[in-house]
């Protein structure tokens, strides 16, 4: 980093350890009437995202959970409960928790049954946001499975040839063990571009690309103020030449999956994450849905070799011929592996804007910082 | 249509019915060495995509099947065998058969398990290309079940920042069941756009959107020549800047579980889908490779209930705002179901080389034309 790069960074970032901001997160959690153990749960599902790069999941969400909970749209103390079950499949209702603690449960029950019956597959309906995808995903991988899982979100993307927010960024996340390689785990959103990175270039003040977001009216824009007026972002593909209903059928495969066989609210009706945006007339389902599973691979290969083919996968990928020798090719997941071990010695730089938020929330909710 | 395209259309096109291509299709296959259910069962994989307007898997392919054998690369009267299973999990050697084949046999089979367990998948190697993919997944539909598919494929892909083809067009399909509407099929390549578009345009001369393809050396290209000296298509996303990495994860992961999880070749080493490029050396496994799953709905909600929920969501997108009146918003799958209830009426168009080609085949096998 050059020096001048480097003091804007220090003007603008406070730095933290994972530690320090697990046990703000935990305090938060529990001041919101979480047990010790689901507030730790929670708490590492967030500080994941920070550690591994994805700020946007991290604690700068807190606020934003606080402010529902105080709305009284997220239940913290949630019994969850299995509502409907066939031996590898089975439907949980999340009662009104938030996803940080219902997805983990879900997942280890998922986990569980992939032990019995080779694999394990649970809708979830009545849940709220769940963090990362890929951190449930991963919870597979010390057991020598394969993870999966997904989310439907407020909704923030019109279909193909259509203007009217429908699906939201539903991620799709797949986690792969592997033997000496770090895991292989995909964890990508169906929309073309994270809205984050659109405010980033605001805040930057760079152009955006053609393709990134749309105006009201459906129609491909680069102003980025009107994406605060009615703007959406795009399904994966971003422009119709380019395949967008591709992105548009992907997400529709996630809101499907986790809304319509949970039971959860699915398309224009899945609940906003601000307090300030109204539930839609006519719900449909409840809450928002997930979709998670594990696969045992032993069911399929011995674990062993699989792993070894995982690394042989990895390394031929790595070593494909380079466009530019400068620029490496990178497989899923790696750079948020690469970014982790960097924020282990480094810490976790977090925006004054972030921070401050933290700060009074904290204050708020009389928790000690 | 108007009358000078009609005209244009008459002077390229031949019609024919869905039995009509079917019987050829039979009896290549028997010509092959297939029995008779087999070849049946091939034969209505194939024209399944010439009658729902997936034109490049259908009957134009019988060609290449056939070259394919000639040289040796395809087993027509496969035993496919379970080699490893854990309940709801199988994997399935194809014994070199033809995807066309294996890959029916082995959804029945998932079915079978989703019966028992909930959830069937089946990862199965040592096969060959299996049509569109699109057909496995609904196979699960009579059932009640949401049916998966996925298969890799010959390699014209490069990841992000790489200039050698490590992926193929490695498509994903799912179908869920409804009550009155359709059946909502998904089935797309993970490809931004199919080899076969790129073709009409330079038949056409017609300039294609930048992002389509890239040259040999790994850059964008609107050049269609250079898809003959080296080119390669892009992940959906096509460009890096609209999020092609995203493209090259799904590609990855339909990799891994069709090829790595099997114990088929995976990456560079897929087997090419024509007989005069050789396969590459120390292929790490065996034939190319599929993943089929099926899962019962009645284990996650009652399928009446969830059938209904599916008519519900359909009729939303449906009905969702439109950015120009005139142009309809589609539900995935809708625009095949609406060509196969023209093509039943109206026939199948075939362009006169592969009708050409049909002919040709037909007089070399000694087949009644």
């Amino acid at each position: 980093m050059d020096a001048e790069k480097k003091m804007h960074f220090c003007a603008e970032m406070q730095l933290f350890t994972k530690d320090q901001l697990k046990k703000i997160a935990v305090n938060v959690f529990i001041a919101m009437g979480c047990d010790q153990l689901d507030a730790e749960m929670a708490a590492d599902v967030l500080v994941s995202a920070d550690i591994r790069g994805i700020d946007s999941h991290g604690v700068s969400r807190l606020s934003g959970y606080v402010s529902l909970w105080e709305a009284g749209r997220i239940n913290m103390s949630p019994k969850v409960e299995i509502i409907r079950e066939h031996k590898s499949t089975f439907t949980l209702d999340g009662d009104g928790g938030l996803g940080l603690i219902v997805a983990p449960k879900a997942m280890n029950i998922a986990i569980e049954r992939a032990k019995i019956y080779g694999s394990g597959w649970g809708a979830i309906s009545n849940s709220n946001h769940f963090g990362i995808a890929g951190y449930h995903a991963m919870m597979a991988l010390p057991h020598d499975m394969i993870g999966m899982a997904m989310t439907n979100a407020t909704p923030f993307i019109p279909p193909t040839h259509s203007k009217q927010a429908m699906l939201g960024t539903n991620p799709i996340a797949y986690a792969f063990p592997t033997l000496k390689q770090k895991p292989l785990v995909i964890d990508l959103a169906t929309a073309s571009v994270a809205r984050g990175k659109i405010e980033i270039a605001k805040r930057e003040n760079k152009e955006i690309p053609l393709g990134w977001m749309v105006d009201k009216h459906g129609n491909p824009s680069q102003n980025i103020d009107e994406l605060l007026d009615g703007g959406m972002l795009t399904p994966l593909g971003s422009l119709e030449e380019l395949g967008s209903h591709k992105g548009y059928a992907l997400g529709s495969l996630v809101d499907i999956l986790t809304g319509v066989l949970s039971g959860a609210n699915y398309g224009k009706w899945v609940p906003p994450f601000v307090p300030f945006l109204p539930l839609l007339p006519d719900l449909p389902g409840k809450g928002l849905g997930h979709f998670l599973g594990a696969m045992e691979i032993e069911g399929f290969r011995p674990a062993a070799d699989f792993k070894a083919s995982m690394d042989h996968w990895i390394q031929s990928f790595k070593s494909a011929e380079r466009i530019d020798e400068s620029q490496e090719v990178f497989v899923p997941g790696e750079k948020e592996f690469l970014m982790e071990e960097e924020r282990m010695i480094t810490g976790i730089p977090l925006n004054d804007k972030v921070v401050q938020d933290l700060e009074m929330l904290c204050k708020k909710m009389a928790i000690s910082w």
